[in-house]
């Protein structure tokens, strides 16, 4: 690969990224003799573009991408594009939801949780550079395409993040079990910026201290008390859809 | 096997039996010169109820689960405790929330539900015998052992199941992403049975019918627009659970 290239995998994937059109397609690879309706859409694309379309075997395609999940499809693209942090913050305004992701280290959970959250209208993503899984082709896949429409900022330092969210007038909620408040009992109206922990050791201290409020789903039972990192990010982030829509409903 | 045993594989499984204590133990099957506190536990266990301990190579517990993330500890175990659905039927009294699976075909996908089910208390899963996952070792795992807890019953036909439902004053609501209504304006206090389609064609006909609401999860963007059905399922019984308990707390 030249100049930071990236091979996405997979029919969603590489959809997406014809429709969003924010990376550039250098070329669309193949496999089969006969590809089926949506390959095809894919070619139709390629083609509208004047986007070289080369044939691949499976193996080849597996080789280069490293993944058993392709699909039979892959493309050559530019590098995913992180938003600018500043220029996000500037133009938030009114009541919208930040996802703070602070160390999910599973490509799968990473893309579940980015595209819940595209699914419940966020308005950015923000996930360390350090001590998490990047906005990598296995992520989009992970998410069904949908880190190629969501808006990700891609951050060295998230206390930094929350420092500038709070500037805007957001108030910051952390996701933590052990936590007294409930997220029924947040108010998740005006901006809101959620904060979900890594898989295995929640949010880091420093995270956690910035955060204005710490809440929990509750359980109701004792046996198994945790939900699935994806699942618990889809509980939060439609609580906060829920207050946000019923507010402006009633104002 | 012999008797229609199973072998459930996994930590979570294997120490959700013990502390259910639905199903008996004939064996537990351990791999590895230094077992880790959690197996240790297990070990434990096995040991204060006089149940035998074998060794095995981590290959030979693979070969007997077929599965890779076995974490080296298996146990041979009576046949899955479903519930009756008479009894069950019978017991059930006042505000609760039924689950019914229409046709979840991965396993990964139901274990995932099962394990959101139990921790947003619902009352009962019921899943169709036929066109569905069952609730085998796999399911166990990727409930991360919920399924050891959870009343579930395994029944011939969906479509009575609601009718008995009906019987006793339950509303009983499809999940569907081209309804009109939102579940955010759908009543699941009292009696609320929910039901989830399968991952390709959604609710078949004959169950849809039999639904007194359809009810979709508002979607925010155009551009991918649905989620992953265990992040859809956690959405639907959290709101069925906040209302239930919104309710609770007014009377």
């Amino acid at each position: 690969m030249s100049g930071g290239e990236e091979i996405l995998y997979g029919i969603h994937p590489v959809a997406e990224t014809f429709r969003a059109g924010r990376r550039s397609i250098s070329e669309l690879l193949i496999s089969g003799q006969k590809p089926g309706a949506r390959i095809r859409e894919l070619i139709a694309y390629a083609k509208a573009g004047n986007i070289p379309i080369s044939r691949e075997t499976k193996e080849g395609i597996k080789r280069l991408t490293d993944a058993d999940n392709h699909q039979g499809v892959a493309a050559r693209v530019s590098p995913y594009p992180a938003v600018d942090w500043p220029e996000l913050l500037m133009a938030a305004s009114g009541p919208c939801i930040f996802l703070l992701l602070d160390s999910i280290a599973d490509p799968q959970n990473l893309g579940a949780l980015i595209r819940t959250a595209l699914c419940a209208g966020v308005e950015a993503v923000v996930i360390p550079k350090d001590r998490s899984a990047g906005p990598t082709p296995a992520v989009s896949k992970a998410s069904a395409g949908a880190l190629e429409h969501i808006a990700l900022a891609h951050v060295a330092n998230l206390v930094y993040i929350m420092k500038d969210l709070k500037k805007i007038g957001a108030w910051i909620t952390g996701l933590e079990a052990a936590a007294k408040q409930s997220i029924y009992a947040t108010d998740f109206t005006g901006t809101a910026a959620i904060v979900i922990g890594g898989e295995a050791a929640g949010l880091r201290p420093l995270v956690r201290r910035e955060c204005d409020f710490l809440a929990h789903i509750p359980m109701a039972a004792a046996a198994v008390n945790s939900l699935n990192a994806a699942v618990a990010g889809g509980v939060v982030l439609y609580e906060a859809f829920r207050q946000q829509h019923e507010a402006a409903a009633t104002t």
